[in-house]
């Protein structure tokens, strides 16, 4: 099983950024974490972070029979792209929405996501353990459909 | 650690209702699934069931000193209840929201939730594995503040 | 063929409420006057009337296999219940909704039905006649069904 | 007893027209349907369809001082027309709104009626069967005012 | 002269809950303070609290002919609760609305109150004392009746 | 000078309809009354009422080179008809709107005018008087181009 | 007959002002013009132009007793101020609202008015012509009532 | 192949109107241009205007059976009749939607249209060409489902 | 302990205005009313009445050092006043809002106050006894702080 | 004349995407049956897809002085993209929007559109034929300003 | 050169008022710091104050003629003041809106400005350098205009 | 002190583009033009443009330590990216929004910024002026906090 973590725009700066939301832990400390527990599930990972909506399509467009899962974070771009969403319905890959915070505690414009619409479900809020529930999220429902 | 589960009105009726949507698990298999990962997790859990809102609001104030978390189904109450959120900002204690389906790709009305402003997180869209999802997210946060 | 009918919050109060809205008539000669059509429709009903969104989501909830149709008038409970809403759909049980005045003609709050997009059909503004009507339209929909 | 329906636009199209929303039952199929329970109300019905807002206005408008009770089902009009619903202010003959679909679940603009404001009430989503309950409620509403 | 004191959802926490914005007094000391000022006035009064909408609209059905008048602090219900309004009107028993903290100042949906628009007068934002100022004011406006 | 006076639908009732709010005066009454001040003024009217949008398009296109000004009471239309903007649009003949009720003050759907936006200016809300006015104000308006 | 013509905040700019909107007649002209109206109608007017919205309250307060009627020009005050809405109402001497300019052809702030709720009717888009409809409109108000 | 050109309210004018939106072209100008590319398209055409929206409801009913393809431009109509959707859903003739001009360009009531929601396509923006690409579309929209 | 009673526009015309919402109180009854009501309690009061925005700004201003507490009732300013919230907020005395009136059944746009969010609290609807309600609420507040 | 066809984000994926809405031919059949066309009208077109919002400004940018017309189908991105929308404002190329679905049909927020306000008109719903009556539409334009 | 500075309402507080937002520098501070710059720019400078919307409307309207541009922080009126904005469009002098705070973080209400629409420019956010920009801006202004 | 200057997507064809809303002036003027007062500043500045998103977010990224502050005109992206706004926040470095239009003046979507709700401050209207006053600004800023 091969599972694509897309991590949004401004996520390669954690750590470094608005501290009492995210906490110290750097993108490659998160992916570290979700490696170790990727391998506990016999899980193949992947990992990709981009500031670009149109890379960001372009990754899940390649995905198309190489990958059975996808854990995004889609950041900024949760609210405003389109082209995301498009990008998922496009290849149908069954995906998971994350968010390190809670985005419906945060400004009314976050609290509408393009992306949950074509989503499988959404995890919000757990910090750095919202990747984890994500990956365990996909395991399962691709396990599931089996 | 011991951890409270709320299911919300007409969860009672799982397995009955709109098996397209939720399917065929019933409320008390539910409840199974979730002692056999509360017990690996070494987690004690009691579980609630009602349809009254004010019922509900009693359960969680009656929590306080007992409970070290939550783990809530709203079910409609998500949607129209100011009381179960200041239930929970009047106990403080930690909670988590879970649904079944993924709300954000129903009817407009259950797109907002009164409880999301007051839990840690939101985890929607995952069938019965949104309960088992929510017990590691609050079990993990609680392990992570002691 | 067994009709429940529902009433809801404040219409135990008939007879002593906003006279120059709904009348004299009190909630026991209401269901006198149900009981006469029904007998003249060969229908057996029940009575219901009950103050509790939550008492009204399980009666209907306990009427699974019992009842072939229920007359509603959800009262206040039409413009902010989402739980009887999910418990006429948990069910299943055709179901149509009454209301004594014309709610259109009324607060601006009084004109979201959460029940309408559940229900059979709509009756709204006959008096306490929007009962007969209703226990007609319902009696009407089961026998075209047989 | 004098009693006139009206039928709005496109409802000359019944048998014809979206079959699974309104059946195979024709316009003159369902006159004659009401003809039958007028009779045995013992109650006198005049039948008018168009598909011109100006001509129902004026067929409303002669009605004054010849009719007793209008069953109108206004179709598309019900959403857009402020001229009918002036049509039966001016004339000021008591008027039950009928509509075959439930249109509480049908698109948003259609959950708007210019005409309910001034009815007596409101029927909705019981099928051809909207009408001959229309035909009790006035009636019904007649009688009691004598 | 007789007043009921009803208290919403979540009060009888008071003491426990949020204490920067209602303090350490209990709802039994609330009720104590009032019984002193009511003593001072020569009224008689009677408390209740309840987490039950449906409990309230049957506690408020049930003061008519023994209650002169209302004070109430819907809490939670105040946003949320046609059920209420109507039983106020229901009854017409004067009533008067209070809230301890001011809701004027809180989130946007504590802003809409389904009570102010049935109540003789609303006091929000004096903490316990805005029980006593209701006092007041319903009994001023009783005598200034007689 | 010759100018077009338009009656909207339902003004054929005037005199019939809502007497409370338009009076006893008919619309013949009116006519003779504009005829008078007409005459006083040099100015040739002619006078139009139709309960039928389409109509009313047709009378306004066909004014064209013959009519120098129109005085119009759109009444229901006003609020409705974009074609009836069209039509004065594509003649350009200066036109005047009237209304005999004060608009600004009923209903909120009456407070929108398709026509506003297309006339030379507004008078509402002085009966019949308003129909004078706006003759003046039209001719007034054609002498002052000339 | 006294009749008070008040100007609102800018008018005495007249002139000097959006010339392609108002044109070069000075507020003087305006008075004068209005004057010789006024004269043939066996009218005495008195004239009031103020910048600020407390004198213009005032004005209208003071007018109590001495004043049969008044055409006002709110002017921009027309969009923001309750306060002129309320001194009208206080004093309950009929008002007719008017404008140069058409205000339903300018910015959309500008088609809100305070004061048509509470004016007899308004009249709006006719130059300076407005003020002599208004002041005919408000004689023929008084002499009907008389 | 029988294709029906309708012409909405106004469009008779053309040539008449607004010549800098719409230019010099005549109606008949137009219906001239489409005959000689429906010649060209082998096609037979069939040319309809009407002010009316009755008219224009019946004339489609009435195509059942007979044509094959409808290009519409609807003009005022596209923002006001549901009546005209309703006819189009109700005969299920595959419908084309023109705009001489750009209707997303204008003011903003015009960029609602009750049509496009039951149109194959629209077309908006070209002038009279508008309507050659209309009949076009149409054209090998048929086509491709022989 | 000194108190300033703020008056805002036309409540000056106390007595003579909407006596139906209001009574036949004069502004000097009520100041009257206040003081004795002052004297119990050993608080120093002065009066101030004006219908300029500006003036009121000023005599907030001008209390900085002077006055402990401000009732005010801002009457039409209630609403469209950012400056009088901005002055209380610059001085930083505290404030009480009071209403004669239940603005919360008024007109919708009474029901926003600028005001609310920068008072200690708000009391309205019980007539000239708000006042003195707000007298308590204010003296109250201000010996809880010693 | 040179004719510029941009494709916006995920087109590349037609065929593979969707195929419901968007059938099976891929953007390289679109391509080859677009140049079919444009060598019938002795047209040279360019091709240019990008699922980047930047690199589409600037394919728009750098066509300024080498192409007469553009059209694009700017899919995702013109819902949401002002810098698409300024990049043809900055170049003023005359170009036509094309969309493949009739967007009007789609969810709400596909039918907003940044593009239409800038485009010369805009073609939706024909399936890949809305490029060739794209091609047509701006080859007559470019012809007609000849 | 002539520029006049206007302070809004409330700014004569400023040193007193919230200094977390605003610092201590009161306006005589800031009048000599613009007075400084002024005179490094050769620009003579006025400076006026008022609480009153009245008398910053008649002192706009006493610049004309003497003074070449102006510097205004309207304050509170810039949310509220359609008369600021006549007066300003009624002189036409170039006129810069200044802000101390970034008035785009603050209150919504405070997010719309009516002065904005008739400015050359607007700063905001900079303290009490604001007016420095604004005095910079209005001076490159003037000058680039000779 | 070191400076960043951002310009967003088509500022590159400045020069070329809509001449009547930004003059002639080239990017590479007001580059020079800075330049020239960053000198007299003791200032180093450093020059950026990119027409897309997501490589402003990553230069603002890599910003970080090494710039003092930004002054950035997101053109475009002011009004739809949530990615530069969380880009400004990670980094934390002072930023002066600037426009060189006045962006209050035009089409209603121009007015809401995501940018302006994490910068100092905003200048908008002032042509190319515009980044002299934001350098000044962000210079006075920094100096100000050492």
């Amino acid at each position: 099983m091969n599972i694509l973590i897309i991590h949004g725009p401004n996520l390669n700066m954690l750590g470094k950024r608005e501290p009492d939301i995210y906490g110290n832990t750097t993108l490659s400390d998160i992916n570290n974490l979700i490696e170790i527990v990727a391998n506990s599930l016999n899980v193949k990972t992947e990992y990709f972070q981009s500031n670009s909506e149109g890379e960001i399509v372009t990754k899940i467009q390649n995905s198309l029979g190489k990958i059975d899962g996808i854990v995004i974070n889609p950041a900024a771009y949760t609210h405003t792209s389109v082209a995301i969403r498009d990008a998922i319905l496009s290849t149908d890959i069954p995906t998971v929405e994350v968010h390190i915070s809670n985005i419906y505690k945060r400004e009314k414009f976050r609290q509408n996501s393009y992306v949950s619409g074509v989503s499988l479900g959404v995890i919000s809020g757990f910090g750095t353990y919202s990747y984890i529930l994500g990956l365990k999220a996909i395991t399962n429902h691709i396990k599931s459909k089996k």
